[in-house]
């Protein structure tokens, strides 16, 4: 059996994608993938030296498609704000590369693909994944590229901690990391609130243990609901308040009945129905499980004291949003904290504004000037 | 058709109900009920000139079973600590009443209830229930047990609406209130919380549109979700982490998988299907949307400052928990400060607490002595 990096056009989904075959994945769990495959997009256009890249690493639910049109929902990317000629992340000047995550659902590796072994959909055959593992599997497709170096590593959310695992296990690999609104830890309270989501899938009949697609069927009703849990928790207090307040939905009166008698009531329906078409309720049950078991809380803090020669000259940036109750300023300051305390260079932002954890994903002035000035100051075109 | 109003011991529960026939109650909604039975339980001796009365209004899940062993799960009343013998509400003092709401499961006239007019459950048929409507039925019961006056109004998170609603709509019968963790309105965030309960109740296929008495199932999954979010907001961040942290359950390393491994997974598994056992679903969505659709920010406000000969005489005790992100501080003091602007006698005390919004029900000294004190404090025993 050869092993072989194969690199081409993606047949499903305008991107790229990296077949890796026999070659081993061994993951954290201890399982092996022989085969798996990675989806990716490129944007910008790679200099000479190859030390313009700017590596993404998307969150829970978003994807590769970051800047261009989504082929499903045909909205826009999920940060095409952020990422564009002349964007704060200038792809006049950097070469953006993002990956779908090994477990996601468009296109990579993941439970609702074909499982070589079975010739079935993976479904809960498919082994637990972790940050480590995703970002296992990132360091291969970059090295797949002929990639040396990282310019900088970026992510929020699920994507803050890939940065972190970034800069803990490849330091030699990365010049600069953007870590934005994460933390060393799942908390309790997410942990909570996954658990809660993923029992609303798995109390799904249409789940089928797991094995929905061999019954042709999908859990839409429980997918749903837990991605209005999860909305929830993406905005403030007062954002919700703002924005919808106890404002009414297309009537006058209330109904004195279970419909959608408040905006904000059929906003979050609009958010799950609209979250099922484009999501793979078991991808979903993946990924939260594998942010559910981050915990650098010990290792970060050892690692970025004991492996200075390979890991000091990097440059750090920590953004955090005020009102973000999901991954709080308090939690983004211990991991300042503790690059303080080792001699990193390290810069903090804690961007003042009241729309929650989507911030990230938001037109924030503030934010968008941190990030293109850490990004500039620090590049070197050579 | 005779207009009567029987009160006797209940043959299924353990207490006392009244039983309205022929009696018209006309509900916010326009909806008239024309019979309704209503299931409280007393505690204590209704003195000599029955001033001694002291009437609990419970929260959305609780029921009358205050403070001796519920029927169907044989766990102490919900208020056994605050409730009894020389306890902070004392019944060698006061006669404690408390009445199942209308629309709950405990007896009182609600979705679960035959519908006298189909001799079926009532599942939807139901008419929709506001907080008024429940307060509206209290008062016919202490009517009907030819009480005049209350010495005391009690109650917290839907509890305390009630109070409010007490307040408003009977000055003349109460002379003081204790409200505690309560708002004026319910928020956006609450409301959003609520639906996202709801509609995991009304995805189980077992919901049946609300009929599932008849099919003879019971949409457990749906509602246990339901109880599983509504719990994580019951509780506060800081008590989640101090209680369970990333704590395993019955483990010492992480499963790779989608079991309960963290304790906090457990306990709201647990919480859900404990609940399921002695809620009832339908029963579930009705109490929840009261609670959506209470909103006296503007009415509190003019009947306190234009009803002074009927409700001058009241005095007010508001209390919050320095940890309750449901109902929290900035929200009770909105009622504190109205009653101040309208000349009314009212205390307030934040309790220092890290264990959230079901503070109430715990052991709070600080909570406990604010209760035995304003209520000692105005109890004449004559």
């Amino acid at each position: 059996m050869k092993k072989e990096i194969i690199i081409k056009k993606n047949s499903t989904f305008p991107c790229d994608v990296a077949v890796f075959n026999n070659i081993q994945l061994k993951l954290e769990s201890g399982y092996i993938l022989n085969n798996f495959q990675i989806n990716f997009k490129t944007y910008g256009k790679l200099n000479e030296n190859k030390s313009n890249v700017v590596l993404i690493c998307h969150a829970l639910t978003a994807d590769q498609f970051v800047a261009d049109n989504h082929p499903i929902t045909n909205k826009k990317g999920w940060w095409s704000h952020m990422v564009g000629p002349n964007k704060p992340i200038d792809t006049n000047k950097y070469f953006v590369i993002c990956s779908n995550v090994l477990g996601g659902c468009m296109g990579s590796t993941g439970p609702k693909e074909i499982n070589p072994e079975t010739e079935l959909p993976f479904g809960l055959e498919f082994p637990a994944i972790t940050i480590k593992d995703m970002v296992d599997v990132q360091k291969k497709l970059i090295d797949s590229l002929n990639i040396r170096k990282l310019f900088a590593v970026i992510g929020a959310s699920m994507g803050a901690m890939q940065v972190l695992q970034w800069a803990m296990d490849y330091p030699e690999k990365i010049e600069n990391t953007i870590h934005i609104a994460g933390a060393l830890k799942h908390s309790t309270q997410n942990i909570a609130f996954h658990e809660v989501g993923r029992q609303a899938i798995m109390s799904d009949p249409n789940w089928h243990n797991g094995n929905y697609l061999e019954k042709k069927t999908k859990p839409e009703r429980g997918l749903s609901v837990a991605r209005m849990i999860a909305h929830i928790t993406y905005l403030s207090e007062e954002a919700l308040q703002k924005k919808f307040g106890r404002k009414l939905q297309s009537r006058d009166l209330i109904s004195f009945g279970f419909d959608a008698d408040f905006q904000i009531e059929s906003y979050l329906r609009y958010q799950g129905k609209s979250f099922v078409d484009r999501f793979d309720a078991n991808s979903y049950l993946y990924m939260t499980r594998a942010m559910d078991y981050f915990d650098i809380s010990d290792s970060f803090k050892k690692i970025m004291n004991f492996n200075l020669e390979n890991n000091q000259h990097i440059h750090h940036c920590i953004i955090s949003f005020t009102s973000d109750w999901l991954f709080p300023t308090s939690e983004n300051k211990e991991i300042v904290k503790i690059l303080n305390q080792s001699g990193k260079k390290v810069s903090f932002t804690e961007v003042e504004t009241d729309k929650g954890h989507d911030s990230f994903l938001l037109d924030e002035p503030e934010f968008y000037r941190t990030i293109s000035g850490f990004l500039g100051g620090n590049f070197k075109n050579t």
